[in-house]
C-alpha cells in the first residue's frame, strides 16, 4: 500500500524538518505497515518478540519525527552488523555495578535500540527511589535517536537525558584527525498545557545526514561544516570519503568550535569513560564493512541515560506553570522575519510526527529498494 | 607592590587565554595582595569572615585562571548590588526541598560566590551517600566562574557540573529579543597522571568579555557573534548598547545556532525552572543601575550544581587510566598547524594559573582605578 502524499511544502519551511520530506519521488508508507515489516526483520534475525517490538518502536520513532537518517533507512545496516557478529540478537543485558542513583549496564552486544531502552527504565526506577537515576552503558550498538530514550522519562513527570558516542567522524579544533562521533545530547522536559521541550542535538555544526542530502542535490556545504584531510576549510559534501572530517559545533576557533569539541568530549566521557565502553577514535564504526579499530580499550559503543523526577526539586504543578510561561515567552518573542517565528526545541519533530501519522512516512526510492532486497534476502514479507 | 611582568607573549598564543593578558600597560598584583584587599571589601559590607574568605577565593579563581572579566574587575559591581539591597551579606542559605539525590537551595539573596559553593557542598554530600547529588538554586546572584564550583567535586574523585543563568543578552534563533543569558555549562572531570578535564563554556559564540576586548581595541567582531536591534548580522562590538544581542553558539541557523539556543535553554531549565528562580528575560541584571524587570516570576538568579562519584560507576583507577589514555590521544592528535597542537579543555586556564601564581595577576588601569575608588569609598586599605 502506498499512501497518497499530502500537499507538499507544509513542513519544508521548518529548518529542522528533514529535506527528505520534500523529495518528489518519495513513496509514503503507513506507520503500521513499516512496523509490521521492521518487526518481522528483527524477529527473523533472532530477537525475542518483545525485543523486536521495542526495537521497531525505537527505530521508527526517528522516521515519525522526521529524522530519516536514523530510522528505517538504517535497518539493513543493523542486519549487516548482526551478520558479522557485531550485534547479538539475544543479549543478556545486565547491571554490572550500581548505587542508589547510578548503574553501569553491560549491553552484551545487543541492539542499542533495546539496550538503551532498558537502561532508561533502570534510570527511571532509580529516580523513583532517590530523586534521580543515571545509567552509563557499555558494550552496546547504535541506539537510534537520542530523543526516543530521553522522552520515556517525561511520561513519569521526569526530565530525561540521553547521550551516545558514535563512530569517529569529527575532528577536534586544530586537528586533522577524526577523534569524536557526532555525539548527540538530548534533554526532554515536560511542560503543562504546552507541548514538551525536547532538545536533541548533535554536537557538530551539521550531522552526517545533512551531508547526504547535499550529496544527492549535488550542492556544496556551507563554510564551517567540514574540512578536508589536511584540515583546510572545505565545501564538498563527499569530503568525508576522502579523509575529511565533520567540524564541531561552531565550525572554527573564532566561532567557538572549541565549545562544540568540548561538548562532544563530555558526551564521550559520560557514555564511555564512566561505563568502560570504547571512546574517541576507538568507537566501533556503524557500517559493518568498515574494519574495526585495531585497538579496543573498552567494550562496544557507550550511552548515558538520565532521569530526574521533577518533584524531587519542586511541586510538578509549579514547575509546569513556569515551563508553560517560559515556552510562551519564547514562542511569542519578536521574530526577525514575521514569517519565521521562534521555534521551541522539539516543535518541528512533533509537527512531523502529526503529519506522518496522518499521511504516512515518505521513503526515498533507494531506501525502498534496499528494504526490498533485505526482505528477499531474509525471506520475510516485503513492504 | 607591583610585580614585574614576565616576558610577554607566552600565553597570548593560547586561543582561550584572555587578551587582557597582553596589555602592555597592565600592572601586576600578587594573589596574596589581591586576596587581602578583596576579603577586606567583603568583610566591610558585612560578610562573616569565613564567607568573605570563601567569596574571595571564588572571585579570584577567575583572575588566576585568566578569565579576567569574571574576577576582581567585578568586585565593585557586587558592592553596588549590595548598596541597592540586591545582595544580602548575611544570608540564611537553606535547603527548602530534598530527596536523597537532590535538593533545592534558597540562597536568600546572598552572593552567588557563597551560595553556589554551599550548594556544591550539598551535592557532594549527597553523592557520597547515593552516588550522585544535584542541587538547583533559587534566590542567588552572580556566582563568578562556573569552573570554580564544578572543580570542587574533583577533590573527592567526583565529576562536577555547574551551570547558571544570567542577565538576558542573547537572542534565540530567529528573534530580535534578548531572552537568554550567556548561560554557561561546566563539566570538570578528574584524570590520573594527566591534568584534569575542565570544560567551562558560555552557550554563545562569544561571551560578553570578548566584546569588551574588541571595544578597547576598536576592532569589529567576526560574523556570527552579534546582531543589531533588528536582527541583522552586525560587527560592532558596542551593538549591545544599541539594542543588539549576542548570538547563540553556532551564530546563525545554517551554522547550528538553534543548538546553542537549545543549550542555553537547558541551562535555564535546570537553574531556574527546577528551582523557582527567575528565568529567560526576567533574570535580574548584574549592573545595579539597570532597572529590575517589571515581572518577577521567580526569585533571584538560578544555578545548578552536580556531583557524580566516579566509583558509583566503575573503579576509580580504571576510569583514570582510560581518562589519561583519552587525553593523550587528543593531545597527540595530528595538528593542522604544527605550531598549534590540540588543546584539552582546561589547559589554557591551568597554564594561566601557574603563570599568574608565579608572576602575579595583571590588572588593567581602569580596574586598578576602580578598586582604588572602592577602597576610598569603603574606607579599607587600598591595594
Amino acid at each position: 500500500m502506498i499512501l497518497k502524499a499530502p500537499i507538499r511544502g507544509l513542513f519544508c519551511v521548518h529548518p529542522n524538518a528533514s529535506d527528505y520530506f520534500c523529495g518528489m519521488s518519495d513513496q509514503r508508507f503507513s506507520y503500521e505497515q513499516l512496523t509490521r515489516f521492521v518487526q518481522s526483520v528483527f524477529e527473523k534475525i533472532g530477537c525475542p518478540v518483545p525485543d523486536a517490538q521495542l526495537a521497531t518502536q525505537a527505530l521508527l520513532s526517528a522516521d515519525l519525527r522526521g529524522i530519516d537518517s536514523h530510522g528505517v533507512a538504517r535497518l539493513s545496516g543493523y542486519v549487516r552488523l548482526w551478520e558479522v557478529g557485531r550485534v547479538n540478537a539475544r543479549p543478556n543485558i545486565r547491571i554490572i555495578h550500581e548505587t542508589p542513583s547510578t548503574a553501569v549496564v553491560d549491553g552484551d552486544g545487543g541492539l542499542g535500540l533495546i539496550v538503551a531502552t532498558r537502561a532508561m527504565s533502570i534510570a527511571i526506577e532509580k529516580a523513583k527511589q532517590v530523586g534521580t537515576g543515571w545509567v552509563s552503558v557499555q558494550n552496546s550498538n547504535h541506539f537510534g535517536i537520542a530523543a526516543f530514550h530521553a522522552m520515556q522519562a517525561m511520561e513519569q513527570d521526569m526530565i530525561g537525558w540521553a547521550m551516545t558516542n558514535a563512530s569517529p567522524l569529527v575532528a577536534p579544533t586544530f586537528s586533522k584527525d577524526r577523534l569524536l562521533g557526532t555525539n548527540p545530547i538530548c534533554v526532554a522536559a515536560p511542560a503543562g498545557e504546552e507541548p514538551s521541550f525536547v532538545a536533541d542535538l548533535a554536537t557538530t555544526t551539521a550531522a552526517n545526514g545533512k551531508l547526504e542530502i547535499l550529496q544527492r542535490k549535488k550542492q556544496n556545504t556551507p563554510t564551517g561544516w567540514v574540512q578536508d584531510a589536511e584540515g583546510n576549510s572545505a565545501h564538498d559534501p563527499n569530503i568525508l570519503k576522502q579523509g575529511g572530517a565533520l567540524l564541531p559545533l561552531g565550525g572554527d576557533r573564532e566561532h567557538g568550535s572549541h565549545k562544540g569539541y568540548a561538548l562532544g568530549a563530555i558526551v564521550d566521557l559520560f557514555s564511555a569513560l564512566l561505563s568502560g565502553a570504547n571512546y574517541a577514535p576507538w568507537v566501533p564504526p556503524f557500517p559493518a564493512y568498515v574494519p574495526m579499530p585495531s585497538e579496543q580499550p573498552g567494550k562496544g559503543i557507550g550511552h548515558f541515560l538520565g532521569a530526574m523526577r521533577v518533584d524531587a526539586f519542586r511541586p510538578v504543578e509549579e514547575y509546569k506553570k513556569h515551563m508553560d510561561h517560559w515556552i510562551r515567552g519564547f514562542r511569542n518573542a519578536a521574530p526577525i522575519d514575521p514569517s519565521q517565528p521562534v521555534i521551541i526545541p522539539g516543535d518541528p519533530e512533533r509537527e512531523a510526527e502529526l503529519e506522518r501519522k496522518a499521511y504516512g512516512i515518505p521513503l526515498m526510492e533507494s531506501v525502498v529498494n534496499d528494504l526490498s532486497q533485505l526482505a528477499h534476502q531474509l525471506g520475510v514479507n516485503p513492504l
